[in-house]
């Protein structure tokens, strides 16, 4: 039906009232002449209640209809082209309250070029607010060398992991060479060029799949065992993370996600996935454990917003804690996502980078005392940037129990694919056993050593850390060095152990803590001759503060 | 407000008629008793003309509001959850349809696990029902070859060229150990590692840019230069050609893609971004060239069915009909993209993949013609799986003049990284200059040669070829042997070349080629000895449509 049938109609005798009177002027009860138009008649007449509501909502609707089709194309380069795209396309809250932003600071092409697509302008405008990056960028530009540049950014907020690198290095020099060009007869090395320059699938190489599953293995305590027919390999576990999102969740979905949690999420997951992050408190006073209770809160809020959740996603050992997630606990979550039916999604990057007395359980452990039906629930992911100091080399994995997801995310990963020479690499890495188990064991001592140092440094200027079983930082408590118990006393003090201090670190707010005061500290890029200038640096601030009270 | 708040107006005085007649029955003119409700007294107070019009439009556009609001989010598992959230999330109909595909599949998970995201279900779904894809996956699980598998099928789909591995084996052989182990002293060597194994930039690091470029120079005949800074990296072109559509559209607008067009857009450009993909007829009777009344008619037809067209996409050399797009054509596009104001994409990835005496020209050197303004919307897809035979080492390249552009686009390659490794081999590579003009003149002399065999090879069964001057395909005319001149009988013939002369080609449907008969073949990942086979495979068809006729 189109607009004109409606506005012709009234002046169809039919469809009047049956009085006729629509165009006579009328004497209202109270003697005042009425207002008489067409619509009027219609409602004046014998199904005035009917017709009266409905014309009008019909009119309204079709009128919304109208516009809505036929509203020109805003004309590209103006901001408010990118605004209107925004709000017409992109489902998620989070990315049109970002795209304001964006217009505001005036990313935007000139006029006269055709413009970003409205979630370019996103990516591109990107992570400009996040003190997290801001952090990593100012340590990227004036980073401390001990002779070169003595009073450079000292880096603590990168979890990247320097402490073993001598040994990936001997190991890279002995055999990257023979890994790429192993030799033999000439069908032999036929094969291998094949395997290098050909494509391959997307989604991994069988070899590196099984040499993967066993080194994963081997780092669960062996208590688990990985097929790899469940595994998708990706460019990075940042990669893994978001096709699996993808894969779990459609726009406008939610995860929910105890924190404090990794300050990446809220750029990984959201920037193209358009699903929203959920934070769910853990607090101190629990020793920032998950708290299925809070997690229920949030799953009901959610819900009566109209927002639907597709999972919680944890990181085990936890990013930025440092702590292991209790058995118990892996188990309640399983049960919580049962109950909502809903997935759940483990990080477990840091799952070989564990030192101190406690044991690491994987949630692939857990699993294992699950149903089949209801396995398919869970996902893990992993990469060898933290386990095996390569972060360069960006192999990610997708660990799934869900065929469908698997399936789903090989295909995706078409676009996020490892080259061949590293996945090549890599399994002549991994099938080193020797190796493997002896860089695995030294890594661990070197990493418990570092926390000590960084944890004991940190209590000489009086700062305490929350007790770490894993990953590559200190949790440390500078709760008492703020001015206001607030998120902004915490920005406060950041800015000024990066500006006074040249000490970058990552504040919890950036990780979505809740209370103010706690600070990341990454302990794998330090030297041991660091640690006194962190000490020393950190007295410019914790001396001032005292002698300010 | 609320919706109680405008239920509850009628029965507030001061709101209702001034007559405060509303809930008296009231005589009407002709005598008959008026059916009288809050609402219709309302209507007939003294600002009936206005509020007769507006509060049942108001209430309308409320429960709407509300109804959609309060939506309960759909069962997780249940086919019409996935329905629901499609519809309610991917404005894209190319998605919404094929997710009905999907579901009439049964893709879903079983009851009792949470589902897929739509989205998902789509990637699993993929490709599944394009018969290039079909194809490559029957050569997968039966390849062709001459003594263990002789009745295998013959790989005539895959633009992988197999031609020029001996040269590209030998430089690995000698250099690549080498490249990933330089040596020199300590320092040197710790470097070495750092630059291996550590956080690099996500979207390329400079040496690699650099050695692009130079690259990109020299196949594009010198006459144009590259800007590093203009680059960004990803893991093969598949992810350039993705990310940047997502960086110059939104879900539901569109390019305008002259057809044929390469297979693999379908997937690689409209899965995860949502973007409609228009193919704009060429006429063999007009030797495949691009047509700007086409693309003008199609921007229309677009723009009247409410899409907003953000860009044109072109393959240069054409993919799949091996031809150059020519110069004049080329400033045609720009002129055309300008007066739109929308983008230009050219895909070059066999920009060095070139034989015959015509000369390629690159959509870099008409920008060269151009005011620094319009450049912007112009952008580049390049790659090394082509021209460089490295398809397994995922290398992709997007250039653009478009300064936005390239922000965004180096933010998302985080998702898409090449990893440390192959940047390093590919800059040795590359750097090795000697090797790289050798190489580049000797496959394109073999190129020539393998397209020369199948062109003659096909002649002697009746086939004839389109000229084509690049790429690693001919373009052949088979609507001789079709039995009905429409899609359904190209179908037929591509099946019989499949499962009678186990032949896999690409059928010109899957290429969106509106004349039925074409069909790509690819020459490159055949020997000199295949030639034969294939000819006498090809007479099992021809010869008999002629004894059929």
């Amino acid at each position: 039906m189109k607009k004109g049938d409606i506005t012709r109609r009234p002046s169809s005798p039919s469809r009047s009232g049956r009085d006729g009177s629509k165009e006579r002027p009328q004497r209202r009860p109270d003697g005042g002449m009425r207002i008489v138009v067409p619509l009027q008649g219609v409602v004046q007449g014998r199904g005035g209640l009917v017709l009266g509501s409905l014309i009008p909502c019909a009119l309204f609707y079709f009128l919304q209809l109208y516009i809505k089709r036929n509203r020109p194309p805003p004309t590209p380069g103006s901001p408010s082209s990118a605004a209107a795209s925004s709000s017409a396309s992109t489902p998620a809250g989070a990315i049109s309250t970002t795209i304001q932003r964006t217009l505001s600071r005036g990313v935007l092409s000139p006029r006269g070029l055709p413009a970003l697509s409205a979630r370019g302008a996103v990516a591109r405008a990107g992570d400009d607010d996040s003190l997290y990056y801001a952090g990593l960028r100012r340590c990227a530009d004036d980073p401390y060398h001990p002779s070169s540049n003595p009073s450079g950014v000292i880096q603590l907020g990168l979890a990247e992991n320097h402490l073993s690198l001598d040994l990936v290095r001997r190991w890279m020099e002995e055999h990257a060479g023979p890994a790429l060009t192993p030799g033999g007869d000439d069908e032999a090395r036929e094969l291998t060029i094949r395997g290098l320059a050909t494509y391959q699938p997307y989604h991994g190489i069988l070899a590196l799949k099984m040499a993967l599953a066993e080194f994963m293995r081997k780092i669960m305590q062996e208590s688990v065992s990985f097929d790899p027919s469940q595994m998708v390999i990706t460019s990075g576990a940042t990669s893994a993370m978001e096709i699996l999102s993808f894969c779990v969740a459609d726009p406008g979905n939610a995860f929910l996600v105890p924190s404090p949690y990794y300050p990446g999420w809220d750029r990984d997951i959201k920037w193209r996935t358009g699903i929203e992050l959920i934070p769910v408190p853990c607090r101190s006073t629990d020793n920032f454990n998950i708290s299925i209770t809070a997690l229920e809160i949030a799953y009901n809020q959610a819900k009566k917003r109209g927002v639907r959740v597709r999972g919680v996603l944890i990181s085990n050992p936890s990013n930025p804690t440092g702590s292991f997630v209790p058995k118990q606990t892996l188990r309640d979550l399983l049960q919580f996502a049962t109950e909502k039916n809903i997935h759940l999604i483990s990080d477990e990057v840091f799952a070989g980078s564990t030192f101190g007395s406690d044991e690491f359980v994987s949630v692939a452990e857990v699993v294992d005392e699950l149903e089949d039906l209801d396995r398919g629930r869970v996902h893990i992911i992993y990469g060898v940037s933290k386990d095996l100091s390569l972060a360069g080399f960006r192999v990610g994995v997708i660990y799934s129990y869900n065929e469908s997801i698997v399936a789903a995310a090989a295909k995706i990963a078409r676009f996020s694919s490892v080259s061949t020479p590293t996945q090549h690499l890599l399994v002549a890495m991994l099938s080193d056993q020797k190796f493997i188990s002896s860089y695995l064991k030294i890594n661990r001592e070197r990493l418990q050593k570092a926390y000590r140092l960084l944890v004991d440094a940190l209590k000489q200027v009086g700062i305490e850390c929350f007790k770490s079983s894993g990953g590559f930082y200190c949790w440390a408590d500078m709760s008492k060095f703020i001015r206001s118990y607030s998120e902004k006393g915490e920005r406060k003090l950041w800015d000024r152990l990066l500006e006074e201090a040249k000490l970058n670190v990552t504040p919890g707010s950036s990780c979505h803590c809740i209370e103010p005061g706690w600070f990341r500290c990454c302990f794998t890029t330090l030297s041991e001759q660091d640690i006194p200038v962190v000490v020393e640096r950190l007295r410019r601030i914790t001396d001032g503060h005292k002698s300010n009270r």
